[in-house]
C-alpha cells in the first residue's frame, strides 16, 4: 500500500474543525474558495504521493554526501525538487507582485504535511525556503526584494538559515560571527555555522543564507546580532549567477536520521553579505522566518506521523499472527489489526495524527486571520498556538513513529521495512527550530505575558464549545469539559507564579496537557460536525475515553514547581 | 566522564529495598553475605567500567560482519566476552556441581545491568548462554547436561535460542521447522529460523543451538513443538570440536541499532541435534530460557537507561548555554544542568531508572525465593512481576534514551556523541523475547488465572507499607495510599472480564500504570529506609509528585474495555 495523500482528512478539518471559512471570508483570501482549496491539495497531494513518496527511502539509503566541497544530493531528489518548484508551489502563500500566488499560509501548511508525510528530508528544503521569502517580504529592502524574492518563490534560489554556532544553539545570544562594512553599503561576513540544513545541493541556482553576525560596534547578547544575506553565488545587476563567494561547506554531519537532508557546518570568510532589516535588529527579523519555520517544523512532525501510520497500517493488514477475537465474525480481515491490542496502538496513531494536525492548522488559521484582519486577538491566538503546534506535533511524530515500530515487531528494527526511518527521521524535529523544551518555556513566560489573556480566550473558546454539547453528547462532552476546567487551574497556577522559573520547572508538561485538551476540543467539533454517530465519533470517544485522561498526570506534574528540583543538588544526581 | 558502575545503588536496593536478606537467609544462597556481595558486584562493576565500557561505540561503528560465512564481531568484542568468562561470571549464578558459583539470580541481574549499560550488544551474549544454562539444567538429559553445561558455564561455548520464523513470530506455533528421527537417538533438523541474535561469532569454541523444531508425528500449534540442541560443531566424546553441523549463517539482518550484536539468519538442512525434555513438550523447555530472558530483555533496558543517564548527566553538567536561575548562588555550575527543565529531564531519567531497577530487582529476589524455599507465592510474585520488569523496564529504556537524546541538544542527533547510539539500540528491547503487547497480555491473562490473588497480594504489600507511612511521610505516602486503591480498582475490573480480549484492550496501559505504582512504592521504601530527608527522599518526592500521576491516566485507558476498538471498521482506519 503505497502512500496516499490525505486530502479528504484536510478539507474536513478545514470545512468542519478549524474555521478556514473565516479566512476565505477575508479580502485577501477570497480566492481561497472550497473549489480552489480542494483542486489545490489534490494536485500537491498528486506530487506528494506520485513524485515524492518514492523518494523516501532514497533519503535514508543514497544519503547526501559532500563530494568536492559540493553536496550530491539522494537520487531523485533534484527531480523531486523540481516538480514542487515547476508546480509554483514553493509561492503558494508569498506575494502576488514576485510571482506568488498570495493563497493563505493555511494551504502553505497542508503542503507541507503532505510533503513531510511523502519525504522528511526533502520536505525540509522548501520550508527553509518559505521562511526566508517571509523574512525578506518583510525585512529587506525593496532592492533585494526585487532580487531574492522571485527567484526563492519560483525555486530557481533555495533558503538556509544560519543562527547556531558550537558554543551558541539555545543561547542564540552568544553568537561570534562577525560581520565588518566594506564600505560600499556590503559587509564582510565571517565565521562558523553548524547544522545548516540545506547549506548545499545540486539542484543548481543559488544558495542564499540568512546568517546571523556581529557588527563591530554591537551590544553582547541578542541585542548585538544583525542579519545578512550571503548567498553562495554574488548575483550580477540582471540576477545570473556572478562569482563564487568566500563561504565553504565545511563538513556534513552523521546524523541519526534524516539522512537525505544535508547538515552544513559552513565556514564564511569574509563572505560578501547584504543587512537585512535594520542594524541590531537581526533577532527580530530572524523571529518572523523562525516562527514560520516553528509551525512548519511541528507539521514535519505531524506529516512524519502520517507517514509512519500508513506505513504501519499496511503492515497490520497483511501480516497473519496468531487467532484473533474476529476470526469467523463480520469485519474479520484475519491480520493483526484484528488484535485489540494492534487496534489499540493504530487507533492511537489516528487519533493522535488528528489532535496534533487540528492544532497546527488551527495555529494556521490564527496566523491567516491575523494577517487579513490585524486582529491583535488572532495575532495573540497564534502565538499561543505555535509551540504548542510546534512541540506537541513533534511529539506525536515520535510516538507514532515509535508505535509504528512496534506494530512492526521483530521487521520493525529491520532497516529494509522502513519502520526504522520513520523513527530516526523524525526525532531531530523534536529538537531543531527551538527543542520542545524552549518552546514550553516560551508558553509559559511570553505567551502568558498578557497575564494569561490569550490563554484563556482559548480556554473559554473550549469551555463554551463543551458546554454546550453537554446532555446530547454527554459521553464526550462532560469529561472535556472537566479536562478544561482541569486546564483552566493548571493555567491560573502558571499566571500567579511570578518567578518564571516556577513555571519553568513544569513547562513541558503544562505544554503537553494542554495540547492533550485541545485534542480533545477538536475531536469533539469533528464529532458534533458528524450526523449521527460515524468514524469521527468513534475516533473521538477513543481519543476522549483513552488519551484525554493523560491530562491529569501532565498537568499535576506541570504545577509543582521548582523547589524540588533545587533541593536536589548536583550530587545527589550524580551519586 | 567515563561510565561508572552504580555498585552502591546495587547494594543499597539490595540491602534496604527489595529484601535481598531474605534470598541470603535460604540454606541455597547462604553464601550470599552482604561482604561477598559487594565484593562480587565491585568486581563486575571494574570489569564493566574498565574492559566493557570502551567496547559500548565499537559496536556501533565497527558493526558484526559476515564473512565468507562466519561472523567477524565488532573490535574488541573477543577480549571483552573473555574477560567476562574467564572471571567465571557466565556461571555466576549456575550450578556448582557443572562449575558455577550457584549464587542468586538477583546477583547475575545486577551483574547483566551493569553490563548492558557498559556495551548493550555484547551484553546480549552472556544473556543467550544463561538461559541455554538454565533450560539444560531443568530439561536436557545428564549426558547433555555434563557435555555442555561445563563448557557453558566457562565460556568456551556460547548458546542461542532458535525460536522465530518469517511466519511465526509473536505466534510461535505457526512455526515449520523440522526433525526427524535418525534412528540413532539423534534428529535430522531441517529449517529457516531469523532473528537469532548472536548466531554465530568468532570468540572460538562451540555455538550452541537450541532450536523449536516439530517431529513428523506432532500436532499443529504450540503443542507440536520439541526442542533440539544443534551445535555449530559437533562435538567428540570427549568434548573436543569435531566435524562441521549441517547449518549456516545465511545472512546478518540490518538493524537499526545494536549493530555490535549479530542477528543472524539460520539454516539448518539436516543439521544433527539432540532432543532436549520430551518430545511435543518443547514450549515448556524453551519458557524456563524465555522466562529467564524476558527479566534479562527488562534488565537490558534499565542497563540502556542507567548509560545514557550518565552520558547525558555529564554533558549537562560540561555544556554551558545561557544565564541560568541559580546564577551567584550556592550549588551553580554555570552548566545547563542548572535549568529548570534540563534538570527535570535529568530527575526523571534518575527517577524511573531507580524505579524499573527496583522493580527488576525484586522479580529477581523472587525467583530465587521460589527456587530456595518451593514457596508458591514466591512463584506467583515472579509471575506477575516478570512481565511487568520486561516491559517498563524497555519501556524505561526507551524514554530514558529519548530524554537523553533531548539532554544533548542538536549534538543529540549526531551520531559521533553517542546518545544517539543508545536510542537505536535499545528500541529492540520492547520488541523481542516477547513485545511489550505480549507481555501485557501474559499480566492479564495467565498471571490472573488465579483470579487475582497473586496481584492481589502485591497490592495488599504496598498498601500496608503506605498505610504505615501515613502520618510521617505523609507527601510520599498518601499519593501511593491512593494510586494503589486506583490500582485495586482496575485489576478488579481486570479479574471481572470474563472476555479476555475486554482485559487485552487496555492490557498495555494497565501493565504501565501498575508499574507506575509500583515504582512509587520502591521510591517510598527507599526513603523510609533513609534516617530524615536525604537524597533518596528528595528523589522519591520527585517521583511521587510527578511521575506517578501518571498512573490516573494509564489506568482509565485500561479499563476501557475492548467495545470501541471494534466498533472502528478497518475502513475507519484506512479512510
Amino acid at each position: 500500500m503505497p502512500f496516499r495523500a490525505p486530502v479528504t482528512e484536510f478539507t474536513f478539518l478545514l470545512d468542519k474543525v478549524v474555521g478556514f471559512k473565516h479566512v476565505a471570508e477575508t479580502e485577501i483570501f477570497s480566492e481561497a474558495t472550497p473549489d480552489t482549496v480542494e483542486a489545490i491539495l489534490t494536485e500537491i497531494g498528486r506530487l506528494s504521493q506520485d513524485v515524492w513518496a518514492p523518494l523516501q527511502r532514497n533519503g535514508d539509503t543514497d544519503p547526501a554526501k559532500l563530494e568536492n566541497g559540493a553536496v550530491r544530493t539522494s537520487k531523485g531528489f533534484v527531480d523531486g525538487f523540481r516538480a514542487l518548484a515547476d508546480g509554483g508551489w514553493l509561492g503558494l502563500s508569498a506575494p502576488e507582485e514576485f510571482g506568488g500566488m498570495a493563497l493563505p499560509g493555511t494551504l502553505t501548511a497542508a503542503m507541507n504535511d503532505m510533503l513531510a508525510a511523502s519525504c522528511l528530508s526533502l520536505g525540509l528544503n522548501p520550508l527553509l525556503t518559505q521562511g526566508q521569502i517571509e523574512a525578506l517580504e518583510h525585512h529587506a529592502s525593496p532592492e533585494i526584494q526585487a532580487l531574492y524574492l522571485p527567484k526563492l518563490i519560483s525555486g530557481e534560489w533555495t533558503g538556509t538559515m544560519n543562527l547556531t554556532e558550537p558554543q551558541a544553539g539555545s543561547d542564540v545570544g552568544a553568537l561570534r560571527s562577525t560581520a565588518k562594512p566594506n564600505g560600499d553599503g556590503t559587509y564582510a561576513v565571517s565565521g562558523q555555522k553548524i547544522y545548516i540544513s540545506w547549506g548545499d545541493h545540486d539542484f543548481g541556482g543559488n544558495v542564499c543564507h540568512l546568517v546571523l553576525a556581529r557588527l563591530p560596534d554591537a551590544a553582547p547578547g541578542t541585542k548585538g546580532i544583525s542579519l545578512f544575506m550571503v548567498p553562495k553565488y554574488l548575483p550580477n545587476e540582471d540576477g545570473s549567477l556572478g562569482d563564487a563567494n568566500s563561504l565553504r561547506v565545511v563538513s556534513l554531519e552523521h546524523k541519526m536520521g534524516l539522512h537525505g537532508s544535508p547538515t552544513a557546518v559552513m565556514e564564511y570568510d569574509g563572505a560578501k553579505g547584504w543587512l537585512i532589516g535594520e542594524e541590531h535588529k537581526g533577532m527580530a527579523a530572524m523571529f518572523t522566518m523562525m516562527n514560520n519555520a516553528r509551525l512548519g517544523v511541528g507539521i514535519q512532525g505531524i506529516g512524519a506521523a502520517e507517514g509512519a501510520y500508513q506505513h504501519a497500517l499496511a503492515f497490520a493488514l497483511d501480516r497473519k499472527q496468531g487467532r484473533t477475537v474476529l476470526e469467523g465474525k463480520p469485519g474479520a480481515t484475519g491480520a493483526i489489526v484484528d488484535h485489540a491490542d494492534v487496534r489499540r496502538m493504530l487507533a492511537t496513531m489516528r487519533a493522535d495524527v488528528f489532535a496534533s494536525r487540528a492544532i497546527a492548522l488551527s495555529c494556521a488559521v490564527a496566523i491567516d486571520l491575523a494577517k487579513a484582519t490585524g486582529s491583535a486577538e488572532w495575532k495573540a491566538r497564534a502565538a499561543v498556538l505555535t509551540p504548542i503546534a510546534k512541540a506537541f506535533g513533534t511529539e506525536t511524530g515520535m510516538r507514532v513513529a515509535e508505535l509504528g515500530v512496534q506494530v512492526h515487531g521483530g521487521m520493525g528494527f529491520i532497516e529494509e521495512t522502513g519502520a526504522a526511518q520513520y523513527y530516526r527521521d523524525v526525532r531531530v524535529t523534536a529538537i531543531y527550530e527551538g527543542t520542545n523544551g524552549i518552546q514550553a518555556m516560551d508558553l509559559v513566560a511570553r505567551k502568558m505575558m498578557d497575564g494569561g489573556e490569550a490563554v484563556y480566550a482559548l480556554i473559554e473558546e473550549m469551555h463554551t464549545v463543551a458546554e454546550a454539547a453537554r446532555g446530547q453528547y454527554d459521553t464526550l462532552a462532560e469529561p472535556l469539559w472537566q479536562a478544561v476546567e482541569t486546564l483552566r487551574e493548571a493555567t491560573e497556577w502558571m499566571v500567579s507564579q511570578s518567578d518564571l522559573n516556577e513555571r519553568f520547572a513544569g513547562s513541558v508538561p503544562y505544554l503537553m496537557g494542554f495540547a492533550r485538551v485541545l485534542g480533545g476540543y477538536f475531536h469533539l467539533k469533528a464529532a458534533l460536525a458528524e450526523e449521527g454517530e460515524g468514524p469521527r465519533s468513534r475516533l473521538a470517544g477513543f481519543y476522549i475515553s483513552r488519551l484525554l485522561p493523560e491530562h491529569v498526570g501532565l498537568l499535576a506534574h506541570a504545577t509543582v514547581g521548582a523547589e524540588d528540583l533545587y533541593a536536589m543538588s548536583v550530587e545527589d544526581l550524580s551519586a
